[in-house]
């Protein structure tokens, strides 16, 4: 038999189902055969006493984006690309983000340029549709769907990205004419806007009063809507980051009844509280994004509809601004929570929680935390060839040390933005090395993959 | 003793809990005593045999009022409230429309007017609100609350009417501010528009797509939103026109969660199909308003509603547009259903019916019937001396034949409209004599009240 | 005009739907008529300042009966009824109770007897079924119905009251085929003995473990079990005491559903919590009844229950004991929990808790109040003369001092017990005079009624 | 590198959560890799076109059992495990009986000195007790559970075998001591006997009125009152073979509450309905089991109740009854439905249903069938080393033709009953090849393992 290229050897391999003792064989840029006694290869690496899963898929990360209000996000593709794979995570899909005016082709072409200059693991995109005119919706989202790009994205609120109903129609008819997934940011526009508009006309500007403004109520009422309309088009849907233990329910509920609806949450909403929003000075800007962190007994409820099927994913929500005058405090060093830019920096840090979390905590195991970060999002979003260590399957691995504890702090392996809003907590369990398509890429923590190696990937409608 | 001024002799008497036979005393306007062998009286009414209740309260009903379309509605208030009276009826709230760029105040002084000169009843108004600005509900609903108006109107779908989450936000604080009620029109209008527009773009215009493009449930997601919205405010809400059971079905579950919420339905929910929708030729616009009429179990969703006290009322929505190119079949003799004004006549068949389904057929009893056409929607809306056959209430007094059966036709009696979609259909029990503040003003089939003799009812805020 | 017997003359008359200031006039035993300047009469009472309500209809008392443990209830008929008009009550419902091997004509002619003697106001009795044989069934229950015993009581728990689910279904079959009513005692027996005899096998013997061996839980499930099959069966039932949200929630859902059920709830689940059955020393004993008091928030979600119209009557359950040997520590001074007679007197403060809670404190109003208290127990009971104001009524009424200010104490007004679990609270509100059919029965605090003047009241199937 | 012993080549392998194309590679009695390109091994089988999956668990079987009646089952371990094999199950859990007076531990030893002799393929025994006395549960139980024996059943109904809700908390609590698992047969034992006397008192004895006895309403409420007893002890749950929307629909409920249930349900629910029951003579005995077949709607709700994880496994509840005098028309050519003994064969015909519904007809897909055929069953029962294709896991593999199209028909493939209920009906896959421990015991249509083969699988506790 020839020899393999690589073999990870003695390690513990994690499906989205199974955990067991195998060496990973990898011929190429896929894995060739999971087994005990595997050989001979051209090169081994030691994994006894680590963890041998999936890289990481990070299916909701916005990179090297413009915000609707004009704000760039810190990071590039390289910088964000290589917090994901310090993290563990071997693929990401951000936003071809088209905003009011632009052609989508356009939008597409220029995103993949950067990302086909940066970034250093395989990558995907989701069309951000903030106007859907007629002619996007019916000539150029067929063309970019069967070219690859099969997931459509819409905003239910923030001004110049939201799309009223009847455009949210528009567009859960086109997915389904074309074989697409529609993703929502589930929020309702009307209520956020008379809240934080009555917050400021009050005096009440600190960070903390954008959870007051983004009230918990405001999210059912979107998922619950945005549910109905996708229903009455026979259109799967996603909803993106689940917070509230009434927009689980939601979610629950409508699948109970035969909806098909899947549902992600993210770290911050199973590990932070509103209650951060309200630390001294300016530091709550750190913990503002959308929707907001909510209570101890929503973090519950999310677990516990993780742990039910109805919520498939954890990703990460990645929208990193520096918490300088460029970013997070931007025109000022007090701004209202209206003026502060929504987001947070995830791509690093997602998976050793929930590793921690899952794992580690054993408030579930190796293979929900597989399925959550990898294998789900995999499926979910058409990547078929990666989340999965199994014969044919790219090679798309990270191994764990599950011993090693590590305390969260800022620095640059979030990015650019070079902080996170987790600094402080200890979690054990952090990915030592990864490869991808057979590369290893992080290796004796560093990041060792060239800017633009990794790679585009299509997927096929349907 | 001073003789009263009229008995009504040997009736059985209904009140909203019980049944009795008495006399019932009048002394001036108002009741005087409720008893057996009262008397003696200067007038005396002989009831044997027949039953006794308060005369209707329709609180929802549209008279002499242009639409936002730009198109009059049939009715004078002397034509509609002569049908009211016809039908058992003795107090009506109608709209005081404002549309875009109007005083609210103004609009008032001018229904108070046609109201004043027209009305054979006592009346009362809601303020629809389809323009709140700041002025408006800073400046002139706090005026007009406290003058007597004290329940607003809000539409949530048509062009030109409805309004957005935001400013439903800025009525519902409005109404708190003022110790007012809000009543919507629940529909999702992006649903409806975006249905409406494929069925016409598609040719399929007949009456039946109607009912189509206002699908069920475009229905529960607008009661959802609009409970989330006054929950938000902490405001109390009345649903309109509930039609559908999974819209029944929302109005019960946020009751149980405690939240400060009543609903009405109406004749046309409980009595007729979308299948009426569907009559050859142009028939099918008698029966094009909204929402349309669903399915049979709809209806028996709706009753077990009623008997539940989800719903507390049952009113007319009479809205009537003429049979002809003035109306319902305006601009020409094959309309778009898009075209057809939305809306049925009402006032004469609402008690008729029923009183058929739920008195003479046994469906429930008397108490039911007074509480749902009478009591409750006085009570809802403040109208604190109608409704109730009790001492010191106005005597508004209706005298049924319980066995007198009537075949419901098209002519007169239901007002300038001139038809009832309710034709063919053969009731038993009607009201004989009508007494309004104390007068006799429906006697032997003939309306004997003047034009104008009407007062109008100003109401207590909070 | 001939002289009325009797006026109250310028109260506030409440009705279960409407409240207004009225004379109220009382020919023989029933009321005349209701109304304003009404005279004359032969006496008159002055209600001027004071509240006028239906006298109060407890429709769940155990008198004078044997338990199947064979303690003897503290009170006699004579007692009992006294204890009843205090606290504003003028109609009582208690038991039957057959014990295994009795024959229950026997025993309705044995309890009409004592209360026949005894009682002091209107009475009737449910057929406490703890052994019905096919001879009880086929041959008793359907004379007994016919001659006016319409409502049946069986029990879920208690060793030799409970039956097993097979014989609540021939009991409900039986109900069904005679037209009888059906109330059940709901808790799980298996469930309750299991915990009890762990409880005591570990020597958690205190009052407070009542509370733990009456688990929440086995309510609602039997509640559930009870409705299932009551709906297989197709009879309609009244669920007694329900104790908890879970509980209630249950009915709710059953009467969403269609089923046809009703339910209760008693002063002791709406004033008390579990722990009260922790005071010190033997003090919980009094707290002892079954089952016991839950949580405030259970309060809550009765007082809901109740709004929402999911319970439509309080009762009192009374059924004391004296605090001594020969009741609640019989035995032992310091008995455990399993030996502890369960039950408590409450026929005196039913209605003033109830008042000052839904009146005083203004949490409902009087027409409320009415309807808990009088007109829905007499409505579901058959009691076709009682709890209601209104001419052809009994002239059964209560006069309160809506001012009056008690704190209530332990004495002889509770009965026989003469001690109350309710000590120390103060309300608001107090019946002042009572009338029995027409008849003064209390007046300046005291009963003037006979013993045996009380009638026994007959009902009619179906 | 030493050659494997058997390589399954170039099939498609499916796992519980994906498919892939790869070799399979045996050594010894364990899958030692899979791969592509494996090699070499002394023998391959050519899997080309077929699809490789764990051999199935039947988690849910009566074999050589002795029912509560006094009937003896149709098969012996020899003929119900080789109609497994036919159908592609490797694994079976069958039941070591307790009825009323024995020692658990003697019938343990018993029914493995049968299934000892007997099996051909790998088995292990749930416990089921009859007669939960303290010496059992505080002795026997502890030893059992300890000694592999893991799972303990209980009944809800059947005379002689159905445990009161003492007893059932009884041996909840001892099965939360010992760390085993309880699953229960939850139908209302009460609800089914009063009705079956009523029917065979009525004449109504024919077959399909098994169906009327077991009335659907019977199941959700015993699954209810089941959970709520396994909720108190705090003790996780199997719900054995949900039949009804209804029952679905409480695990559901109770799931979404945090509850710690599990449930499945069997192909006799998936596939066949009540009207099966009325097919003519005596025809309908076949289909007599419990709970019995319900509507084609409960058939939706089942699968979806499968793809949402409410329900994890389908078992076959094998209970194999001839078709004659000996069995399921025992003392009678015509028995009434209370005299027919009670169960179906099903090992063979479980696996071929499910494939060709849930793979050929596309209602899911391969993983679903892996799921709920074979690595769902070892999951929840403990098989540890069964269900799973991959290295370390028990060589225990089927080689399924995905293309052959067998119609079924009675016939000894069935066991010693020799028909099916499920004759006539056309499938598309048939298992072909069937490994146990690496060795053939499948091929050619033959049955290849010796009687007494099998192996007794001993499970972990807690």
């Amino acid at each position: 038999m020839k020899p393999y290229d690589l073999i990870i050897r003695g390690g513990t391999v994690a499906t989205a189902s199974q955990t067991f003792k195998a060496d990973v064989a990898i011929r190429g840029e896929a894995i060739a055969a999971v087994g005990r006694g595997l050989g001979p290869a051209r090169r081994e690496i030691d994994a006894t006493g680590r963890v041998v899963v999936p890289g990481g898929v990070d299916s909701h990360t916005h990179i090297e984006q413009l915000t609707a209000a004009g704000i760039m996000n810190a990071d590039s593709f390289e910088t964000a690309t290589r917090a994901a794979v310090q993290g563990g995570t071997t693929s990401v899909i951000s936003f071809a983000a088209q905003h009011v005016g632009m052609s989508l082709a356009k939008v597409v072409d220029d995103y993949a340029a950067l990302a086909g200059r940066g970034a250093v693991i395989d990558h995907a995109f989701h069309l951000l549709l903030a106007d859907p005119t007629p002619d996007v919706l019916a000539r150029e989202v067929p063309q970019l769907v069967r070219a690859g790009h099969t997931s459509l994205k819409v905003f239910m609120t923030y001004d110049r990205l939201r799309l009223d109903d009847e455009k949210l129609l528009d567009v859960l008819q086109a997915a389904k004419d074309n074989g697409a997934l529609v993703m929502a940011h589930c929020e309702n526009h009307g209520m956020i806007r008379w809240m934080a508009d009555r917050l400021v006309a009050q005096g009440q500007t600190a960070p903390k009063f954008h959870a007051a403004a983004h009230m918990r109520a405001s999210e059912p009422e979107a998922i619950n809507r945005f549910i109905t309309l996708a229903r009455h088009v026979g259109q799967k849907v996603m909803i993106f980051h689940v917070s509230t233990a009434e927009g689980a329910a939601i979610v629950r509920q409508a699948r109970g009844e035969g909806a098909d609806v899947e549902a992600e949450t993210c770290p911050q909403y199973l590990f932070l509280t509103g209650k951060d929003l309200d630390r001294p000075g300016n530091e709550g800007a750190r913990y503002v994004f959308s929707p907001p962190p909510r209570e101890r007994s929503d973090q519950e409820a999310l677990w516990r509809a993780l742990a039910l099927g109805d919520l498939q994913t954890v990703s990460s929500d990645h929208a990193p601004f520096a918490f300088d005058q460029t970013g997070k405090l931007r025109n000022s060093l007090n701004p209202t929570f209206k003026q502060i830019p929504s987001g947070l920096p995830g791509l690093a840090t997602r998976l050793p929680l929930l590793f921690d979390a899952v794992v580690s905590k054993k408030r579930f195991g190796l293979p929900e935390f597989v399925r959550w970060s990898a294998s789900e999002p995999a499926r979910i979003y058409g990547l078929t060839t990666k989340g999965v260590i199994a014969p044919g399957y790219d090679a798309d691995i990270a191994i764990w040390d599950p011993k090693r504890r590590v305390t969260l702090a800022d620095g640059p392996i979030h990015g650019l933005a070079g902080y996170t809003p987790f600094a402080g907590r200890t979690v054990t369990g952090w990915p030592e090395t990864v490869l991808s398509r057979g590369r290893v890429i992080l290796e004796g923590g560093e990041v060792t993959a060239q800017a633009g190696s990794g790679q585009m990937l299509l997927r096929k409608a349907g």
